[in-house]
């Protein structure tokens, strides 16, 4: 019998790319099986999908109830185990607590909800259900990211006193500037996108590698948002001025009209003995800084890296692994939970940074309306 | 007769590095002559120190006031022409006053004064005078920097709707975490430093850079700035969320406890057809984005450069010019003010950048000490 | 029936890392599934692994020769189509050989065959068999790498007249200067690894890149290499000055005693109309020089990629891939030649890109040996 | 009296930019004065020169004899103390040898002289006149170039097993591909330009850069020179492989038809315990890597840089200096050597340097023109 997990996918068929980067990250170890699937709301296109990847088509269902319906009757070893959840946004929520409250481990993609009582509701659906959660911060895979967190563990930084993180894009720029381009993308539409666009999306990324870093909690927020057009319902950009519950302070910033920018997630990070420096679109680049010594540049692979760095790294050093391999990273720590092997804390994002996301999200929201004033991030 | 502008030094005497920046600067386009000075207020310090550097020792006065006394008493065709001022921060603004009501012209280290109150009597000082006055943003002289501003004017970006600037330093983390050596620190003593450190002190330089390169005012903050500590009674780190007059919106960055950086002045600035990056610290580079074209990377000495641009680089492309060449370029435009030689806009920073920067700081006082709130810059 | 190529590996298994990257390679883009192999020479070990990355364990067969008996008495539509040759260098031939002439498709790691007279055979044993044969030289699946390719095959730098490639890693320092370990590792023992350590195992890559990159057979080339010992029998180190049949020149460097290196490899044209520079450890960065334009820095994902380029990308901009999706881009190029689909010339290297490979190599070893003499590459 | 010492200038009037770059390096440190010079052939240009910059025309002299004549008739201490050779190349010979045997200190151009025998007679002048000869290889000024020859010296990198320096520019493609402009450049002309163009240019300075951070000598060289067109006379393009008296080797490459490429000399030197890499367009930055260790990244005006490094720094680190600060680096050293005062050796290029790089020169071209064999460095 086969030793890899059954992974069951929905949604992430035909051209879409967020089912490419899960589909490649659960091969990426040999530790994944996809044996159930409802990755197209159209029966006929999905089998299509499930025939052009070589999917065995017998376990691809027609909705995501019947998958529910059809695995519950399968007996449990060949039952799917663990269900990745690639659909809406606003499908999340209801798919993630049902499959939990079925058994199901799940990998969900984030925004983990569309609300942050829908948030509390999963949290505790999880409490009761037991099994292992995983929302995909995908950039928390990267061995330099993972590299940080333990150095900082370690006191490498000392007392953290700042943290700057920016996350750039530049793509709604030429679609927020025509009407009729903003008025139909689905990004800039409440009703399909939630609370946020610019916080939603990229803004939470930001928030999450900080928490992920450091290890510490944001405690309040204040945030001043742009929409750019007074007919433009979402926020484009945003700016947030962070605290902690130490007298450490930081920044979050957020765009998506810097034009030209393609993926700009950075963090800076300093503390009293040191400072990081990092950017995903250059991710096996680690700066350390001190006051008084050269600036070091770490890189993956190597003998001096930490555990859990060197656990997301496949090749020596000097053989550029990328985004695939970050989210595979965080696969392959959701298999060894799965199977009750040792992981550490750390090997992939859980419910409770899903949680903060939307707290996070929902006081940049609660912020800038209120006129740019301090809110507790729940 | 000789050709050189007349040039009298205020402050800058012995080791003080401030003083070896200007007289190389002066220096370098064969435009002045040191002929009077009051390096120090120890006379013969003073007079030593002439020697050393081999000046004329019997322009070398005793005090400041005995140096407009005795220069009035010289024929206008021998008379100082300009004066630097160098001292600390607290004589900027009487010095000033007093060199432009006798008719001198003035190249004023910033901050220009210690308080707003004092930049706008100094302001309506200098309409009387009709001299010309000039205060050294330093990093204005830069070629890139004067490109983007040319680059900007001429409409590469179209309208801008992001402006983000960090200044990050970290001289002051050994300094700040013992109190014995926060307590004796000038920087750190409100009686020497004046209203603000970190804003006062480099935040001023991030705010002066977005109104000179962007040829746009901002309207107003709201401003977060840390102490670290009870006992620390001037900011140390800050940031600083700004509006336009437009939709426009931005952030300044500003820290002295950024461990490990050292001069990290950089800025971003996006507009609906481009961006631009640029670090000081690279000063050579100028990173011109765009939505669907491949980032080009302007440098200084080309074809392809504004006037502006070119006009402050000396050597061909490759030969990297730096902090010398940028003060050295500010000089240059008050040379050429000063003989009434036609010259550009922005050749170097003006009165008006000495009262927006007090401004500023100013209101990020104020806006924190009011519990973060809008503070309009005035 | 699974529309997927069925593969069968030889070599890598167990802690390979080079299995490792073409497992991952081949499933990337969900083309390939492993349906043989002989993993390892002991038989155990060998179904263990097939357990272990779970392939079914009835086509794991206990050597080469048993593989192809075995496979030839399953029907045609069953049998494995493409052998991926891992194995020891000089097992590369007589596997490749014997694949060819019972009518396998093949793809053979790097070094193709150990001499060059081996080449020249399984180049005519190719011509008969009519299959495709692909050479895994990793680093031509790069994005910006075929971006090169098909920008100089469209003219973008004119009439090339300088070529200058680099490949330095410094992993044989800390062995090469103890008799100890330089007496036992492979790499550095003729009978295990061929006539070359360095040209051999890096210098071909340089070669072949630049070929593949300009579409230009190098003509001649005066090699000088560096042994460091005498009692070390391979070149750990070399330059060779090249020559094309028309009047550019260049240069080949390779070391493995670059102390500190990790695989820099890097790759500068430059034509009458512009210039190229590219480096393996920052893959996604191409950076496109001209006299008297700014530098463009070209990345991977955008409108204004080649096909051969945008074909390798399988994320939007800014989502790093890296050596993986390199290796996978060229397994991509394979499956549509298998499938008879339409492909491009540079989708995968070919046999001629193999036997250059072995001229190249042995010509650095005559012409070193030689005194330092020039040498037509056959 | 003036404690500067007194400086001659020959060459380098109007708009030359060498003439801007020595007497810039002259005036950063406060220790030279211009008294005389014979910046121009034609008197009145050199008069009309002189009072632009603002120099006493009476000791402008109408020929380079005038000015020895008429200075030798001043007393001592008013007399010219050194002279700086910025003429034409063939002029530097005659002039030094004629300044040393009358006892004035000399700070001559590169190239040295336009032949290897004028070397050698000059270094023998130099052996009776007793007095300081400098040749401006002006980046052995910077101070992170200084810092490499000190920890070389200190045994940093141990054993130096490679050399690799490049030094590519551009600037001769637009003029080399047109017959009408190859044949009217100067710098393509032997009449004018010596022996060689590439090589003699700008190739010796990357030897000098090897000899100088090594602190070794290069034994022998085999070159491979081009010439792109049968009708040009002058090499424009060379590669020189290089040996060193121990087991060492390395690789001198230089262009000066590298399209698009600005003024790209750079130097990565490995010895058995580390590597570093510099870059002249990016000064301040010096790569430190060793065999286990993160790479280190020094930069200039820290506690942790050499002596020799932190004497060529003004201002503290982040305040980036450029070519101008190296060349005052190297008058600096000139200055203390004048006076009599303690300096380091490597604060000025020597005589030995000179020598040294018309050897090289010579060498290449006989390699080349003997086809292509090793040539031993007299």
């Amino acid at each position: 019998m086969s030793k890899k997990i059954r992974l069951g996918i929905l949604g992430g068929g035909g051209d879409s790319l967020i089912g490419v980067l899960h589909r490649i990250a659960s091969f990426m170890n040999d530790n994944y099986q996809i044996v159930g699937a409802v990755f197209n709301p159209d029966f006929n296109a999905n089998v299509d999908f499930a025939k052009e990847i070589d999917i065995p088509t017998n376990r691809v269902y027609k909705d995501f109830d019947t998958l529910i319906v059809e695995e519950l009757k399968l007996p449990k070893e060949e039952r799917i185990q663990v269900c990745t959840i690639l659909t809406p946004n606003f499908l999340h929520f209801p798919m993630a607590k049902k499959l939990l409250e079925n058994g199901f481990h799940v990998i969900c993609e984030k925004p983990m909800t569309t609300t942050y009582e829908e948030a509390i509701i999963l949290q505790e659906t999880l409490k009761k259900a037991g099994t292992i959660f995983a929302v995909t911060y995908t950039y928390t895979g990267y061995p330099m990211v993972r590299q940080m967190r333990e150095m900082i563990k370690d006191g490498a930084l000392g007392t953290i006193q700042k943290v700057d993180v920016r996350y750039y894009q530049g793509w709604l720029n030429p679609i927020v500037h025509e009407k009729a381009k903003r008025s139909t993308t689905w990004r800039l539409d409440p009703e399909k996108a939630g609370l946020s666009c610019c916080m939603g999306d990229i803004g939470v990324h930001a928030f999450n590698m900080i928490e992920y870093t450091t290890g510490m909690q944001v405690k309040s927020l204040l945030a001043d948002l742009n929409y750019l057009y007074e007919d433009n319902k979402m926020d484009i950009d945003g700016t947030a001025l962070i605290r902690f519950n130490t007298n450490a302070k930081g920044v979050i910033r957020a765009s998506q009209i810097a034009t030209g920018e393609e993926n700009g997630l950075a963090i800076t990070i300093y503390g009293n003995k040191g400072g990081f420096r990092w950017e995903q679109e250059n991710p096996n680049h680690l700066y350390v800084m001190s006051d008084d010594k050269p600036m070091q540049v770490y890189k993956p692979g190597h003998a001096y890296n930490s555990d859990l760095s060197l656990n997301g790294t496949k090749l020596p050093p000097g053989h550029p692994e990328g985004i695939f391999d970050s989210m595979a990273n965080i696969y392959l720590g959701v298999a060894k939970a799965i199977r009750g092997e040792k992981y550490n804390d750390g090997e992939f994002p859980t419910m409770l940074d899903g949680v903060r996301g939307l707290s996070f999200i929902q006081s940049c929201i609660d912020s800038h309306n209120d006129g740019n004033t301090w809110i507790d991030i729940k």
